[in-house]
C-alpha cells in the first residue's frame, strides 16, 4: 500500500463512524474546533509566516501572498465560521422519500453521508478548516490536499482538527492532510477509487480542468466562472449600469463576477454614458467588438477571439452588442460556463425566455451575478459553486455533501 | 469537427429544443413512436433477424443469442413500456426550493433536463428503445452507443424513433445512433466533453469499469452486483431459505441477485438443511469455507479468495461463515460493491446495526434483494441502477436524470 492508499483507507474507517455519529457530537467536534483553532493560534500564525516568508523569498506576488496570510482577525473569521457551520440544521438521516408498496415493502429514502471527500485547492489557508467542518458536520471524512506554499499551515491546521475530534470522541482520521504536494501525489489521488467517493477541486480553471480530465473517481467540477449580463432595449439603463458595475468590480477575482457585458444595440451608447464614468474610476479596461470600439473610440480595445471564453479575474470587461435577445441568448450559451448569467430589462416576456434559455447554474433577472453564493442564497454554508449538471449545481451547501440510501423492510417477500 | 464531434453538437442543440418542449408535446412524441415500432415491426424484425444470423455465425453464446433477439411478442413488450413511461409525471420544471431573501431577492431551484445523455450498451436492442425514451420524457437528448452485434436492430429503432419525434413537432436529432461500433469511437465519446453532460454505461462489470476508468465526461456507474444475504443467529429460518433461494435463483443474470450468503455459524446448518433441497432442484453449485465444507462435505466446493468478490451471474452461491453481526457487516462491507444487501433477523436492534452500517444503495431487511428495481420500488421507471453515491443512488427513474438552475429574480439588487 502506498501512503495514499494507507490514508485513504484510514479515512474509509473514520468515514464509516462519521455516518454514525449524532448531531450532537459532530456539533461538540465543531465547537472544540473553533475553540481549538483560538487556543493554538500562535502555533498556526506562527507556521502561516514560515509558509509567507519562504513564499515571498520563492517571488510569489503580493495578491498571492495576502490570500496566503492569516492574521488574528483573519482565524477568528474561521472560527466563527466553523461555529456557524455547528448551528446548521444535520441534513443526515432525514428520510427524503417514504414509499409504501402493495406486496407490504416498506420503503424509506435516507439522507447519508457521501463518505470520503477528497479536496484539491491552492493557496488560501483558510480553504482546509472551511471544506473540512462542512464536510464534518454532513457526516463524511475528508483528505485535503493543499498547494505547496501553504504546506506548513495546513499541516498545523490538520493537527489541530484532528486532536479536537478525538476530544469529541469521533476519529482523528476523519481529517488528514495529503503532506505530499509533488503532482504525482494529486494525480494518486485523482485514482484513488474505493477510497475516494468524491473529488471537489478548488482553484483555478487550470486546476478544475486538470482534476475533471485526469480523474478515474467522480469529480465536481466547481467555480469557472465566464459571466455575462446582458441589458435588454426595454432595460431600465441606470439599473443595468449599477448592476454591471457591481457585478464587475465588487470583487474582480471571483467566479461569479462578471467577465463580459452583451448589450442590445439599441441601447449600447445610453448604457455606456452611465457606466463610464464608474469604470474610469476603477480604471477598468474594456474590450469590444467593433461597434462598441466606434462607440467608444480609443476608450476601448478591440476584442480578439478569444476574449469572448476569457475569465480575467480582473478589471477588464469585454463587451459584445446584438440585435435581439435571442442573439445574446445565443452568444451566452455558446461562450459562458453555465454558471451565473443576468438579464436586465423591463419586460417580462423577455426575461422569462432569457430565463428558460440560457444554460447556467443560475439565471438573474434584474440582479447582479455576484449573489450566487451559498451564503447570500440562505444555505448557510458553501463548499464551493458546481458548474456541472450531476449531483449539484449552483452553491454548494451541507445537502450536496450527502448522498441517499434505500432502507427496504419486509416480512419475507419474495419477487 | 469529428462524425461524433458533429453529432453531439447537433444532439446538444436539439437537447436545448428539448428543455423547452411541454408535457404535451413530449409525450405525443412518446406515443409516436411507441405506434411506429408497431408500424414499423417487420423492418425491425428484419434487420435483427441479420443481426441475429451474423452472431450467430460468428459463435455466439445461446444465452447471448437469446439477449439479442427480438419476437413480435418482445416488440408489444417494448411499446407498452413506452406508453407507460408517457403515462408519468414529468419532472421538468418543478420548483423543488423557494427562497426569498431579506434583500428582496425571490429565489426559485427548478428541475431542469441534464442536457446530453451518453449511453453505452451492450448486446440487448430493447435497450435503445427504452434509455431514449426515458431520456426524451425527461426532456434530454441522448447519444445512443450499442454493441456491434446489434447494430442493424439499433440502426432501425434510431430512424423508427427519429421520424417520429419530427411527426410530434420535436428535433430527430434528440435521439442519435454512434454508427461507428469501434473500441475508438467509444473512448472518443468517453472524451466529448462540451457535448455529453453525463454517460451511462450499461452492461458488464468490465464495460462499466472500463468507462468510469478512461471517462473525462461525468459518468454513473450502473449495475455491478456482488449482493449478499446475511442470515442472523435470530432468523426464521423457512423465511431465509426462502429468501436466499429467491435473491439466487428467480434471475441469476441480474444485478441485484445475490452472489453470497453470510451464515452466523450457530444456523449454518439447519440452513442449509432447509435451503439445500431447494438448491439442488436447480444444480447450484456452493463455494463455501472451511465450517460450510465441513458442514456440507462433497456438496460444497471449497471458495478462493476470489470468490469473495466476484458476480457469478450463475447458479452458483459463495457461502461464509461468522460469529457475529459486527462481522458479517465488516466482510460484507469489504466484498461488497454497493448495490444491494441484505439481513434476516427476527431482532430488530441486530437489524438496525446491520442497516445503518452496510454501504450501499438498499439495505433490506427480510426481504429479498430482487426488488432493487425502478418498478419494484414504484418509480415507474428504470434506467439503470446507480452503485456510486454522487447524483443518484440505487434505482434511477425520471427525477434521476434531471439537475436543477437556479432562478434569481430582483429589481436592481447588488451586492
Amino acid at each position: 500500500m502506498t501512503v495514499l492508499q494507507e490514508q485513504g483507507a484510514a479515512a474509509k474507517l473514520a468515514a464509516a463512524k462519521m455516518a454514525l455519529a449524532d448531531t450532537e457530537t459532530k456539533n461538540k467536534a465543531l465547537l472544540a474546533i473553533a475553540d481549538a483553532l483560538l487556543t493554538h493560534q500562535d502555533e498556526w500564525l506562527e507556521a502561516n509566516a514560515a509558509d509567507w516568508e519562504a513564499a515571498k523569498a520563492e517571488g510569489m506576488n503580493d495578491s498571492m501572498l495576502d490570500r496566503l496570510k492569516l492574521t488574528k482577525e483573519r482565524i477568528e473569521g474561521i472560527a466563527e465560521g466553523v461555529r456557524q457551520a455547528a448551528a446548521l440544521p444535520d441534513p443526515i438521516g432525514t428520510v427524503t422519500k417514504e414509499i409504501e408498496r402493495p406486496n407490504g415493502l416498506k420503503i424509506q429514502q435516507k439522507r447519508v453521508p457521501l463518505g470520503v471527500i477528497g479536496m484539491i485547492f491552492e493557496a488560501r489557508p483558510n480553504v482546509a478548516v472551511d471544506a473540512a467542518v462542512l464536510c464534518l458536520k454532513a457526516g463524511n471524512a475528508c483528505i485535503l490536499r493543499g498547494g505547496r506554499e501553504s504546506i506548513r499551515s495546513n499541516t498545523c491546521a490538520e493537527s489541530i482538527m484532528r486532536a479536537a475530534l478525538e476530544s469529541a470522541g469521533l476519529p482523528a482520521d476523519a481529517v488528514s492532510l495529503v503532506k505530499d504536494t509533488s503532482r504525482e501525489s494529486a494525480k494518486e489521488m485523482m485514482h484513488l477509487e474505493g477510497y475516494i467517493d468524491v473529488l471537489i477541486p478548488r482553484g483555478g480553471a487550470g486546476l478544475i480542468r486538470s482534476v475533471s480530465k485526469e480523474a478515474s473517481v467522480p469529480v465536481i467540477r466547481t467555480g469557472e466562472g465566464v459571466c455575462h449580463v446582458y441589458v435588454d432595449s426595454e432595460a431600465d439603463i441606470p439599473m443595468a449600469a449599477k448592476i454591471v458595475y457591481n457585478a464587475k468590480c465588487s470583487r474582480p477575482s471571483v467566479c461569479n463576477a462578471v467577465e463580459c457585458v452583451v448589450l442590445h444595440k439599441s441601447i449600447a451608447e445610453a448604457f455606456f454614458n452611465k457606466i463610464l464614468p464608474l469604470l474610469d474610476e476603477k480604471n477598468v479596461e474594456i474590450r469590444g467588438d467593433a461597434k462598441i470600439c466606434n462607440i467608444l473610440g480609443t476608450r476601448a480595445k478591440e476584442a480578439a477571439e478569444e476574449d469572448w471564453d476569457t475569465e480575467y479575474n480582473d478589471y477588464i470587461l469585454a463587451a459584445k452588442t446584438v440585435r435581439e435577445p435571442q442573439e445574446a441568448i445565443d452568444f451566452i450559451n455558446a461562450h459562458g460556463t453555465q454558471h451565473s448569467e443576468c438579464i436586465v430589462t423591463a419586460n417580462a416576456e423577455t426575461a422569462a425566455q432569457f430565463l428558460d434559455q440560457v444554460d447556467a447554474a443560475a439565471v438573474y433577472w434584474n440582479a447582479s451575478t455576484r449573489f450566487t453564493d451559498g451564503f447570500e442564497f440562505g444555505l448557510g454554508a458553501e463548499i464551493g459553486i458546481s458548474t456541472q449538471k450531476l449531483h449539484a449545481r449552483g452553491p454548494m451547501g451541507l445537502e450536496e455533501l450527502t448522498s441517499w440510501k434505500y432502507y427496504v423492510c419486509g416480512d419475507g417477500q419474495i419477487r
